[in-house]
């Protein structure tokens, strides 16, 4: 049986990262091997996998990489996609998601990565964790392809709440620079707000509002206010970090991916139009699979919820072993760079915030 | 000289189109060329052209395609693209587009169709042709590329203005329809409403609100509500109608219209990337043309302003002539189907509009 006993953070050069093994669309399987994947190209982490044992350690037996690096912790509950946040909360004490976040909570593992369900992922996060102090909204900032010097941009909120009012987005400005920083290396992040114009009368109260909390902060807090940016500068070179609420980040990424989808699927009907078509593509291989590459999602898989005590990485549900060894990549990443201390630093030094009127 | 002094409209077979030359990006003498290509394709447009007659005559005379199609009506002012729209409606009443929009407010012209500044051209329609009874606010109608039958979905709002309530939405709702059903040939149009996701119980109150009674609004009004969508759905085949107020309209289509330049540029990367890329690039031609051309955004170029008395078309700022061109067609099938009347028609049966709490 491969599946140490000693527990892995004995070994003190490795970054313990807590995985759901569960609740990804694909199942456990390919959970552990994106945790195979990731341990052979970096020996510095080592995993504690959440779920039913019964199923975990036979797969966990069958990856050598994994040996002496990995424990399994028995949680025998699962949460499914069309769970409701609110009755995982209620019932979901003994699912892998709790037990994932539970061990973040306990300071056992500096960061969780899952592939379930969001919404529940972010409830236990917020239930569990709690907010970091000086923060009334967490959000979740992914990084979107984009012309700029990384090649992605972040952006944030794109889900965590619907809402956010002027504190709030000061506060998401100051943790997209925090993740531009030590997740991308970005020394001084050039911070843009989301609006329909750039013009600073444009758009709605709340904005104007927030435009002057992040222009009055960029000084004391090391980063560059471009001011307003618009929904096309998500994947330009005007902004490193775009800052908006939920509601428009969401549905924002979500355009930008079904439109992607749609050019790629069109790509494909082209070059199977005809004999000469397949011909061509094959032909243009590569060409074709450095675009691919490029803007593979599988490549920047993972939202970070940002403003709780401890780090939290969303994969996508549909991930493969890559996509889960990308969203681990980032997760040790930003527990290497002790991004939550950093983070929460940066926020109590921001200016008070306000009560928020509800 | 080939300016006709005879009214157009005299030929009775003919639809008349107000045209504002000025304030595109390119220039009069590309408006010009667009109204020469559409006359040239359709024999029963003629056109009212507004701008500096000593600009104007000269470029119209060369085109024999406008011969007796075509008067040129003297306007000396210029909206530019920075002008504030208060600014316009104060000072502009000289303008090509305020004369553009005044021969549809005089019923001369059916239709007005302008590349200019969008604020100031929605501000003027506004004061000019005013409000449709039954009508909050006005919207701005635009066709996206999707997997849907027709090859586009109608998104409205896109910007006409940032805010939308319940009943605004249902009024985006019918006359979404009543544009799909007119311009777009769809008998029985799929509406969505744009939300974060799929599940009743998600995203804002309003929403909530309005899910309630654009549903209960679907039998009488003859389409069919397909509930909330997600911004993938904008591109996809699950409706062909997607309601939104014109923030999040507006960042959705920006982000997929940046999205798509970026891949198109990273095809273009890739495709010059090596002297046997450029090579694969010739042969695959075709298949790259017919990509091309799908999602070329002349093809579908015009945001249509809904819920005023009168047909509005927005050109995009920087078309060529082809752009301009098909933003004449889609004006000219909208003036052809009657569909201000209809559209006022379907709009009045609507449930009454409650008061603005504003």
């Amino acid at each position: 049986m491969t599946v140490s006993s000693d527990h892995p953070k004995a070994n003190a050069q490795r970054t313990l990262i807590s995985v759901d093994a569960m609740g990804g669309d694909q199942g456990p399987a390919i959970v552990v091997a994106g945790c195979s994947e990731s341990a052979a190209r970096n020996a510095d982490i080592s995993f504690v996998l959440h779920g039913p044992a019964e199923t975990l350690e036979p797969l966990v037996a069958k990856r050598p990489e994994l040996a002496g690096r990995c424990i399994v912790r028995d949680a025998s509950g699962v949460v499914t996609m069309d769970d409701k946040p609110s009755n995982v909360l209620r019932n979901g004490k003994d699912t892998s998601m709790w037990s994932a976040i539970e061990s973040v909570r306990t300071g056992e593992a500096s960061v969780a990565v899952s592939c379930g369900n969001t919404g529940a992922l972010m409830a236990i996060s917020m239930i569990r964790l709690k907010k970091m102090p000086g923060v009334n909204r967490p959000a979740i900032a992914v990084l979107y392809p984009s012309t700029g010097p990384q090649g992605f941009n972040v952006m944030l909120d794109v889900g965590a709440d619907v809402r956010a009012d002027a504190d709030d987005l000061l506060r998401f400005a100051l943790m997209g620079k925090s993740y531009a920083r030590n997740g991308m290396d970005i020394e001084r992040p050039r911070i843009g707000l989301l609006n329909v114009g750039t013009e600073e009368h444009k758009g709605r109260t709340e904005l104007k509002e927030a435009f002057e909390l992040i222009r009055d902060a960029a000084d004391e807090s090391e980063y560059d206010f471009v001011g307003f940016v618009e929904g096309s500068d998500l994947s330009g070179d005007v902004a490193d970090v775009i800052v908006t609420d939920g509601f428009t980040g969401n549905i924002a990424i979500k355009t930008g991916e079904g439109t992607a989808t749609l050019i790629g699927n069109g790509l494909r009907e082209a070059f199977q139009h005809s004999i000469w078509s397949r011909f061509t593509a094959l032909l243009a291989y590569g060409s074709l699979g450095r675009v691919k590459k490029r803007f593979d999602p599988r490549r920047v898989n993972g939202g970070v919820f940002l403003g709780l005590n401890g780090t939290v990485v969303k994969s996508h549900g549909a991930a493969d072993a890559t996509g889960v060894s990308s969203a681990i990549k980032l997760a040790a990443r930003l527990a290497e760079s002790e991004f939550t201390n950093r983070l929460a630093a940066r926020v109590a030094t921001a200016p008070p915030v306000k009560e928020i009127e509800e």
